[in-house]
């Protein structure tokens, strides 16, 4: 049955692509079946609506072929209107394909892909667009699924102005396929997007975007990827991995995106004109990071960053000689020019990985000893406010690199010194939020080999003539509209706004305590009156809930001693718990805290302050495949315990861990009978260089008593650790700590008494992943 | 001092770059600083003559530029009659020059190059071009330093219509630089060439053409090598090693050269319209070797090729799992289509140097168990006139090659069966020397993926429309006017014909003797009458020689045992010396035949034929760096000698060797008290296939007694040996001979008595050459 819907279409005015033309047909469906048989019925130009509301459990494939400038669409009915949820998914196979004004959410797909641009090997999509979707939250129930949302096959696939965000599972968001002479040279496009926040992962495996992978890195890919805000996508280390060659990415901006743009394999690309900005909110907050040969990365703009090796604002790594497929190609004839570096902490950082050092402990196949060659600097521009002591940082003997005419307004105090490298006192000013330029030009630029290319600034303007360093052509108007987060995917829809604030909500009994719990939105606090809350059953929590005392000096009692529950707290996905000046009293028998067995697909969060905690079996106890993004304890005692805070159950040593920040301060811990805290990363990769413990100013007695413990603070494997200040008092271990030295880690003013001691081993053995 | 000379240009009509505009000016130069004065002096659109005659020693360096449609050309006043001799070179650095008409002749260079693209790192030349040019013998002194006769650098340069033959020294003939960013996407043209013989080497490093290097493999390097004769380019195992991206081979003859085609390190290669002659004439004859990613083998032409493995008419690879970048990539996504295969004995070859049985004595790293995914066998045509077996050798499972409509005039009874291999009978008719088409046509063709980009056929007929498999478009004309040897090079210069009949000269006394030699030219015969010929000095060979005895019963004499010479003969570069019915007699204190000790520039030849030699201390000494293309002994008798061949100077385990052939049939060796024969080739390295030992049909005896005496015939390291119907007779050895099992050797129906054994060990443990 064919129904024939004749409206007007407003089309977004998003191009020529999904525009109709006179002969074709608009057809209105309301369900799969419907769809399908319209897909069936579809000639070149017409038109598929889906109709507004729920599409639930849809797995729609689309194989139909349209032609140039008249494409078969599907699309939404209003744009918003049309929500796929449950087990959905699409796939489109064919030519000349555009869907548009969907929206997928309250699910996952129950396959590898939400939008797939390949039905099967027969159908592959070619010259077919997404435009103006939402993803979001359509993530698995267990973190360790691994799925993409968005596979790109075939060739010159776009998809622009759509909104992706809340991915927390394995598997990138987005991935190019390149695999089958069907799938190279795509010429894909990935614009106007935007990649909203991908929470921390804890381990590899969520890039927002990867293009190909090392056994396709030989490939031309050609995917361009411009004019999309990544905003938060925090995952992991890499942000966007290109593995591929000719990749460009123009005019992106990284907004508090912790991880990198890294060109970890295939050559040749183009990094133009991107705009990072850390706003020194985290020291995870990278910029570009360079592997392989024959990129030129111009123009680009680098606004407070402090990361440092991995993460620096431009890193460019050391190779290993004759590189496997997989690992680290040399860096040879890569051009940085005109890039601007304002307020970066130390923004050159040359020989990343070098890690000559470790020989003893790793294979010669994994030892990064080939430097950069024939790298060329130029025209860079490094505007620091504060004196630094250094632009470069090397790990090693910077002899490949040429530097030309680098403008630093601050003296070079580094071990790298060269005529290249010039103080220059200049003053900037500010062109729009983030955004600064020098007062004046400096009148002298460099000409290197086919510089004549870079013949646009960051903001598109001409370049020939009277040149400037740095990402700007000079001068600049005052009032430059670069960034607005609105003007990133699609106009109509606009993300959840983040840490809004709740209400407080007032209780003085147990019962009281669940109802409104239950009742409470994210971000509600409920507020204990004085006494004593006895539980019968454990409290769940999935949304974000403060639970705090009224009176700090007359806190409340949690009770669960005469229980026989496994635990007083389960934390279900989503759940950000925050406990203030509470007593938690518990029995042996019992955990405190507790994750679901599984299917935790989202991280969660834990916060205990000026709190007491007794008489419990572990304080946290988690499963494998949840992810604590922060376990924050400050100003608190624990006493009693069988054990503390057990993040250790990720042993497949593939990189993955249970929580990237553990942060306890100024607490006590009394009669912990085995570990105050296992916390464990395994597997050798430098793509997980995750896991930070701060342990400052705490007291630990009389703990592990128990005759199997061996040391207080397993970290094995974490790589950020800070242990300082603390007293350590009759607790009879053989090592307090064992630290890693080759990660910097070293123990700070602890005073210890009867106690084992702090061990510092210098290099880790550990498997290899790959 | 600047010289007009006014008269006519005519400039080989060879296309627009070198044609002279009214305002500019030409100028003749007689002397190395008169063309230097005048390249300093030149404008775009001159033309600079070089007087007629021998210009010795020079390094010519031209940096000037021309500009498109004015180049500076740097030309032969007559073609043919200006010779570059000596220590000399050209180097070129600049745009827009032309060098025309040279002949490097007598002399070698004294750098790394003959013809350089590139004066310096700052003088690079591009859009520049050497046209009718001769390189003919100009190798180095010892065959141990390396040279290369023409770098490409820069980009758009190019070499064509030249004459390029005889290197015999190590290094590629021609090859393509690609190292730094001023040396990529060169679209360098290599066109209408005739690279003449180029003899065996023995190892690697003599290939004729090598565009680029394992390093910079991952380069977009665009050089098209079309139209050109390879003519008896023995060198090595890769006639061409395409070690880059996007390089095309087009249209090219390849003429009984000993190698391949080799895709050894890159992607994307188009491999069309090439034609490979091997007229049956020696299993060394190879055809086209796949390794790596995305290569299109189209309308090429095999004929009377009976090599295997990786001399296979097509050898496809299986690759090292993560190769590091100097080994083997798999193969992946590779078409091999419209190809045609006549009387080849086994066309192709899939998994070559699947090696997965050698994991006990190699590296991981080094074990070949990937095998080729995802190639595409289609509409490719094989007749053979025998019957034979099978057209897949395969080493490994063939489950990644989809065969499609590949058209077979006989069954195929191998293991790899596939509806895709089609036997139907048809026969063949003659359209030229050494090209065949089948009758009629079969009116079936395979459409793959981007097929419709196969459109011309190897005669660059339009294939659109009714289309045919194999490398023609069927019906085809009888006589098509396709290979003739005259069409390559400059058109001027005719190379000289090998293996003219000499004449024969009568001697009957030692001064005689000395005095014709010295007369004789190649390929003449001393013949000998009966007597006792005593010689108090040394006999030097440098040319080809026959020296006989008029009378095979009553041999001729050569008498040296009166003398304290350190060898009867010498043999010097380019000996070929053939000894035919004749006695030897020395003494124990010197060796029989012996090489220079150093320059031994060319390889040399010895046969010896129905002779007795006895009482010498070696028989053959050979120096490191000698070379010898055959050592041939048959039907002769040896008795007396300290040891017999030792062609085991190469011991730099780098893959060289001291002779490609020795074969010693139908011969008797007796008290020859140390080894018989010691020929070695050291280092594990596919690149060098060579050594080729045959023992036939020969007895040993009471040989071997020197006490340090283990082996009676070393063969280390040697690839193909037969050793088959010999008598050894109380040679106190332990071991007559150690054979290389992997390598298919074993011993024939020898007899044995009171001699040791024959040991087969199946895998050698060797040094790692790179």
């Amino acid at each position: 049955m064919r129904i024939l819907s004749i409206f007007l279409i407003f089309l977004f005015s998003l191009g020529g692509s999904a525009q109709n033309s006179n002969d074709s047909l608009s057809i209105r469906v309301k369900n799969l079946s419907e769809l399908e048989e319209a897909l069936g019925n579809s000639n070149p130009g017409d038109t598929i609506i889906m109709a507004n509301g729920k599409w639930t459990d849809v797995g729609i494939q689309i194989i139909a072929n349209g032609e140039k400038n008249l494409p078969i669409v599907i699309m939404a009915e209003e744009k918003g209107k049309v929500f796929i949820e449950g087990e959905s998914f699409l796939k489109i196979g064919g030519d000349f394909i555009v869907v548009e004004g969907l929206i997928f959410q309250n699910g996952y797909t129950p396959n590898n892909t939400v939008i797939d641009f390949k039905v099967d090997n027969d159908h592959i999509a070619n010259n077919s667009r997404v435009t103006n979707c939402v993803i979001e939250g359509f993530t698995q129930p267990s973190r360790e699924t691994q799925d993409r949302w968005i596979e790109f096959w075939g060739r010159n696939n776009q998809l622009d102005h759509s909104y992706i965000a809340g991915k927390s599972n394995s598997g990138p968001t987005l991935r190019v396929y390149l695999k089958g002479n069907e799938n190279i040279n795509t010429h894909h496009q990935i614009v106007h997007n935007y990649f909203g926040p991908r929470p921390r992962k804890g381990g590899p495996h969520a890039e927002t975007i990867q293009i190909g992978s090392s056994e396709t890195s030989m490939t031309p890919a050609y995917v361009n990827i411009a004019d999309n805000l990544f905003y938060r996508c925090n995952g992991e280390v890499e942000i966007i991995s290109s593995k591929s060659n000719f990749n460009t990415f123009k005019n992106n901006v990284f907004f508090e995106s912790e991880g990198s743009l890294v060109l970890r394999h295939g050559n040749y690309a183009s990094i133009d004109g991107n705009i990072f900005i850390g706003n020194d909110n985290s020291e995870f907050i990278g910029g570009i990071r360079v592997i392989n040969t024959g990129h030129w990365i111009t123009n680009n703009y680098f606004y407070k960053l402090k990361g440092t090796e991995f993460r620096s604002p431009l890193a460019v790594m050391n190779g290993i000689p004759k590189s496997p497929l997989n690992r680290y190609n040399q860096v040879t004839d890569v051009v940085a020019a005109y890039n601007s570096f304002v307020d970066t902490k130390s923004p050159w950082h040359f020989s990343v990985g070098s890690n000559t050092d470790q020989a003893g402990v790793l294979p010669a196949s994994e030892i990064r000893s080939a430097r950069p060659e024939r790298v060329l600097m130029a025209n860079n521009l490094v505007y620091n406010e504060k004196v630094q002591e250094s632009p470069i940082v090397a790990y090693d003997t910077v002899d490949g690199v040429t530097f030309k005419n680098n403008i630093l307004n601050y003296e070079n105090k580094g071990s790298v010194q060269d005529s290249g490298i010039v103080r220059k006192d200049f003053k900037i000013k500010k062109i729009s939020e983030y955004l600064y330029v020098p007062e004046h030009d400096f009148n002298v630029t460099y000409h290197g080999f086919d510089f004549e290319k870079i013949d646009k600034d960051l903001l598109g303007r001409d370049r020939t003539g009277n040149n400037s360093p740095g990402a700007f052509k000079l001068p600049v108007a005052e009032q430059v509209n670069l960034f607005k987060q609105e003007n990133y995917g699609p106009k109509w829809f606009q993300p959840e706004i983040i840490g809004k604030k709740g209400k407080t909500l007032r209780v003085s009994t147990s019962t009281e305590f669940l109802r409104k719990l239950e009742e409470a939105e994210a971000g509600d606090i409920l507020e204990l009156a004085e006494g004593d809350y006895k539980f019968e059953s454990s409290i769940s929590i999935s949304k974000g809930i403060i639970i705090r005392s009224q009176n700090k000096s007359d806190k409340a009692i949690l009770d669960f001693s005469e229980t026989n529950l496994s635990s007083a707290f389960k934390l279900k996905p989503k759940a950000s718990l925050k406990i203030q000046d509470v007593i938690l009293q518990g029995n042996s028998r019992m955990n405190a805290f507790q994750t679901l067995d599984d299917n935790m697909s989202v991280a969660y969060n834990l916060w205990i302050k000026g709190s007491e905690v007794s008489d419990f079996s572990e304080l946290l106890q988690v499963s494998k495949g949840s992810f604590a993004d922060t376990i924050s304890i400050a100003d608190s005692k624990f006493k009693n315990l069988k054990g503390g805070l057990s993040l250790a159950e990720e042993i497949d040593d593939k990189g993955e861990y249970n929580a990237e920040f553990v942060i306890i301060k100024n607490s006590s811990f009394e009669n912990i009978s085995t570990e105050v805290l296992n916390y464990y990363r395994g597997g050798y990769d430098e793509s997980t260089i995750g896991g930070t413990l701060i342990f400052k100013g705490n007291t630990v007695k009389n703990s592990g008593v128990a005759q199997e413990t061996e040391v207080l603070l397993r970290t094995r494997g974490i790589v950020n650790l800070e242990l300082a200040n603390n007293t350590f008092l009759n607790n009879p271990v053989k090592y307090i700590a064992i630290l890693w030295g080759a990660k910097g880690q070293e123990p700070v003013n602890n005073t210890i008494k009867n106690s084992g001691e702090i061990k510092v081993e210098e290099n880790l053995k550990q498997k290899l992943m790959y």
